[in-house]
């Protein structure tokens, strides 16, 4: 269900992985794998190197070079993860760490293209795990038509890390004439949802937790940059995209309605949320449209492009799920306002402090 | 001493900062700091906003766009910085992590233009702390002109980290007709340090292990992009330049060797060694040339340059104490062999394991 009732995506962190030989001796990460010396050789050549080389990762030199064919701005985004637990139904932080930074890419309408990739491994991280968690970060990276092209790791002392983090930062180019940006919503505009809302942040509480539900609730962990070609398909004139991660789809409108000056409205009950989530959210207290998300966008749309975006969202990848749920209007900017399935009105403000702490 | 005796650098991590008023509720960062919420946008807003803010962080996006106005090709490092203590004499984690990376783009021979930052924060850290690392990370960057473009802060939980973790991601353009790389070295070509060696690696074990000695042993943490400008104005035909860090000289001379299948001679008595950290070494049984440095390259060049580069070098910042140490031989090739004071020979190997952990 967390995949939106698509061709469901393959459980990457139950990939088997083999040790190779030369690193049987070392059953965990030990201080001697980040010294720059033997061992880190070692550990690059017999564990990163079969997974993630390409023709660029392979120039060994203190930086990569490359060209980028294509005209246009260049994109670039950061981010580390840190998510607790290293795995969670539905993914693991090695297919997050690729996901995450290939969709703040492709929210500015760029194909993402290179990715760096630094590693802080901590001292007594079963190797095993290393080896499962960066296959599937590779194996994300090709899903996602990205490659990773400089690579560091480090490590720290054993009881300071947390097994590992994971910083990826990319760069695509932006075509030209697209121009999204959070601040170009217009009054008049349709605010669409790719699908349904909290699964990622739900999966990671119930595992911290240990609550179990009638039905396993997965991440949403996904690549978007198909998704975003196929809406660029329909039209370049897309004004605002977001993935709605930390603070979900209450954080992305709350933020849009600010930096364009405009109101947001949105209809409660026409947003997507798995049955499952929602009891979920119930139980716990939560409000789905706050819960963090991993695979699902918010598109702002002029309105005679509307129904065809949403058509092209429905028929791609992780999409299907997707619903126009309201509108750009005139009245109370900066403000995000929902009607309740009562019909009343409510305010959703911007989330305030602490809400589910690392789940990215 | 540890700076080449030039226009001593500024001692950063001295530098002031002031709380501002909204964040003195918090002595230290707290989980909440990371939860992308209004916490957060408080310590963006009035901690990193601040020291960092050009018109392109300030964007605000998922990503940040930009365009590169130089045509060639773009170089691209990146690098994490777990460095153990956070504050050393002569520099620290903020300074390291702008310098670190922005060595990595220099030495392809790339002007570094653009710098990601990702900050992995511990719960509990002083925000008095965070304040001047981050004060130190935008004066290097800027002593480096180079603009942080993207940035992202996570919190992890207390014990779980060592105060903070940086990484930086960087790119630039390498001009055109500039081809520097590792298997570029040929039999005949001059080997040049570009000052004194080990500093680095000396002044962090000194402050872990309790030493004194009788002068404050300094890093020599420092941007070379300002050199290796003045090394490409001599002549484009450099065929290599590497950063001496993990692993020190030893490191970066078998690299070069076994890339270029070429044998590396040097003298001894020619690689200039602070006489402090000399006595350091002799006291700790460590050789210099296996100590890591963070403000000094090894330039390989053709013979005829040669003393061009070096008075190019000894003119430029950090490089008054330069100096030409050997040559590349058809001897031997892939082996480095130093003659040493008493005129004997002896093979100096890559470093097999552990030295100095977490000196970066």
């Amino acid at each position: 269900m967390s995949n939106n009732g698509q061709t469901p995506k393959e459980s990457l962190n139950l990939m088997g992985w083999t040790c190779p030989a030369p690193l049987r001796n070392y059953p965990t990460v030990v201080l001697g794998h980040g010294s720059g010396g033997k061992m880190t050789h070692d550990l690059i050549e017999h564990l990163f190197a079969p997974i993630l080389q390409n023709e660029l990762l392979d120039q060994f030199g203190d930086s990569t070079q490359f060209a980028l064919s294509q005209p246009g701005r260049i994109a670039m985004s950061t981010d580390s993860f840190v998510i607790n637990p290293l795995f969670f139904p539905g993914g693991n932080i090695g297919e997050l760490a690729i996901n995450g930074t290939v969709n703040d890419i492709a929210m500015s309408g760029a194909q993402p293209r290179f990715l760096s990739a630094g590693f802080i491994l901590e001292e007594g991280l079963p190797m095993e795990d290393l080896g499962r968690i960066v296959t599937s970060f590779g194996e994300a990276a090709q899903a996602a038509g990205v490659q990773i092209i400089a690579a560091d790791t480090k490590v720290v002392n054993k009881g300071h890390g947390d097994g590992l983090y994971i910083n990826t930062t990319g760069i695509g180019v932006v075509p030209e004439g697209v121009n999204i940006a959070a601040d170009r919503a217009q009054p008049g505009d349709v605010i669409i949802v790719s699908g349904t809302m909290a699964d990622h942040g739900i999966a990671i509480m119930s595992v911290r937790e240990g609550l179990t539900f009638e039905s396993v609730i997965k991440s949403d962990s996904a690549p978007l940059n198909g998704m975003v070609q196929a809406i660029l398909g329909v039209t370049p004139n897309v004004h605002c995209l977001r993935d709605a991660t930390r603070g979900g789809l209450a954080a992305v409108l709350n933020e849009l309605a600010s930096a364009s000056q405009v109101g947001m409205q949105f209809d409660e009950t026409a947003v997507p949320v798995d049955p499952a989530v929602h009891s979920a959210c119930e139980m716990l207290g939560l409000d789905p449209f706050y819960v963090a998300n991993e695979g699902k966008l918010v598109a702002v749309v002029p309105p005679e492009h509307a129904d065809a975006v949403l058509a092209a969202i429905r028929q791609s990848p992780y999409g299907a799920n997707a619903a126009i749920i309201g509108q750009v209007v005139n009245d109370h900017p900066g403000m995000v306002v929902a009607r309740t399935r009562i019909g009343a009105q409510r305010i959703v403000d911007l989330p305030a402090g602490e809400l589910l702490p690392r789940i990215c």
